[in-house]
């Protein structure tokens, strides 16, 4: 199978939105009018972001979930993607469950696959992925205002708790593995409630290298602190309910675990009503976890409210 | 260094039209009123698209270079690019050279850096590019006209010497050695060309894979056939004049070659003073080198005038 068959038999769609799609130098695409575009890219690395052993099918839903909570943080509606894809070699099973996974996200979203690029080599997928949001209505990073609440989305540590499973260095019941390995290889990009929370949320970032470390981008750009309350963070484990994480691996997980692909977000105390009403139009869980403060600093509260300290590093690729 | 310095340090800038550029979970962008978006995605690989010995500042140049291309082949206007950047480690030298090549060439097409992703692993440069045209603008492969000519921008084959010089299956004389990989590892992005065929060139596509391989596309997407006139086209080697390159290699190179990155395109003859008026323009010299034909075939026309038949084939990366 040659490389323009290949992405003819797994990847070419009719176009949609497209005025060109797939099959041009370019893809053509005529924005709405009145919209700005959001733009992510993110690149998954054999080896490091995934094991040769994962099911092609997770793989494509996840290289594409990673770009859509990016749209997400950013309360955009995704409209169209490019994939950049370096293959070892045009494996038809691979690659027939790797499609199926990437598209059946796809569609959900009506996020449409519109270009990219088929080449030889170690396996790498880099996905370029464009949404919009009406004139002026993205939510940043830099809009947390001092005594905004603090917000997660969904559940977060799981993901590391796998991780911590397939190094070895714990043991999971089989039931607590299963839920955790489908949060690592499968995560929910949050875009409903990315969009309900447009003129609601202050400040908003998605979760993929840590709640510590991400929050930390959101306090750095928006020039204030914040505090956690640890134990309401602790209790975040989807996991939680299956076995009995013992109290710092949790914190590990929860704090600086990564790969969660949650929303972290501040709104202020009175919009919280509308919080509530977002979460139930998405049928998002959504816990207020703390809030921004004027500390320039990030203090982790303990269940007696006083502050603890703990050694936490967010995800660095070169660290 | 950590995967944010290294950011901050070599990719990160002020954003410029960009209403958010590197730094928050998405990049936002305004486009501009009663404009299309056209957009294309590259991969290059180490050892597959280049070697491990190639000057950074070339592959930075290259990097952007081959995505701009197909800008050029839809007749758009450069506006932004994402970057997604898999590196063994962060080596300062190479990221010096690499994001001072990728960022000058950014520059000189005032197309802006306004996020990408930076990991770790096999030496890989994912880029997607934006352009755009006035609406209805974009110049496609399906547009070709049964009696159209048929031109090709610059020069073709030289890269491909290259290659076989690298290879050892030639010996070059050092000036034809040196042009040779030049043009190979540093391609001139057709822009200004592409942008002055808009409402003048019928279809158009740009030469990566090689000139036959290339203009395929555009007679499979319009429903034609074309003749080349082979001896026009194997004078179009920049080499020619450095060397005496032989016959059936000198043919191979222009026709098959790939990694030209010039332009195909074909034009109605009643505006083919307009087509000269874009070359010079343009500053990019332009040559006729056959027609379309209603043949459904790729004719190509030895020195006598008759077909020729050659053993020829596009690259396929998993041919």
């Amino acid at each position: 199978m040659g490389e323009f068959d290949l992405i003819e038999r797994y990847f070419k769609r009719p176009a949609l939105r497209a005025d060109v799609g797939v099959g041009d130098d370019c893809a053509v695409w005529t924005p709405r009018l009145g919209h700005q575009l959001a733009f992510s890219a993110d690149m998954l690395v054999e080896g490091r972001h995934f094991l040769s052993t994962v099911n092609p099918h997770h793989l494509g839903h996840k290289s594409l979930a990673v770009n859509l909570s990016d749209l997400a943080a950013c309360g955009a509606t995704p409209q169209a993607f490019l994939l950049s894809l370096s293959l070892p070699r045009a494996d038809e099973a691979w690659l027939a469950g790797f499609s199926k996974g990437l598209l059946e996200l796809a569609d959900l979203h009506a996020c449409e696959l519109i270009g990219g690029d088929t080449t030889q080599g170690p396996l790498n997928i880099a996905i370029t992925v464009m949404g919009d949001t009406p004139q002026g209505q993205s939510i940043l990073r830099s809009g947390a205002q001092v005594g905004d609440d603090l917000y997660v989305s969904g559940h977060l540590g799981d993901a590391r708790l796998a991780l911590e499973a397939f190094r070895g260095t714990i043991s999971l019941p089989q039931a607590a593995l299963d839920l955790a390995r489908l949060r690592m290889e499968c995560p929910t990009p949050r875009i409903a409630l990315g969009h309900a929370l447009r003129g609601i949320a202050n400040a908003m970032a998605d979760i993929s290298d840590g709640l510590v470390g991400d929050l930390g981008h959101i306090l750095n750009a928006s020039r204030v602190g914040a505090e956690i309350d640890t134990s309401v963070a602790a209790a975040l484990m989807q996991t939680g309910q299956l076995w009995s994480c013992p109290e710092d691996l949790a914190m590990t997980c929860v704090l600086s675990g990564g790969d969660d692909y949650e929303l972290v977000f501040s709104a202020s105390p009175s919009v919280a009503d509308q919080v509530l009403m977002a979460s139930e139009a998405s049928a998002t869980p959504v816990t207020r976890i703390g809030r921004i403060t004027d500390s320039q600093r990030l203090v982790l509260l303990g269940l007696d409210g006083q502050p603890v300290t703990l050694p936490l590093q967010s995800f660095d690729h070169f660290a």
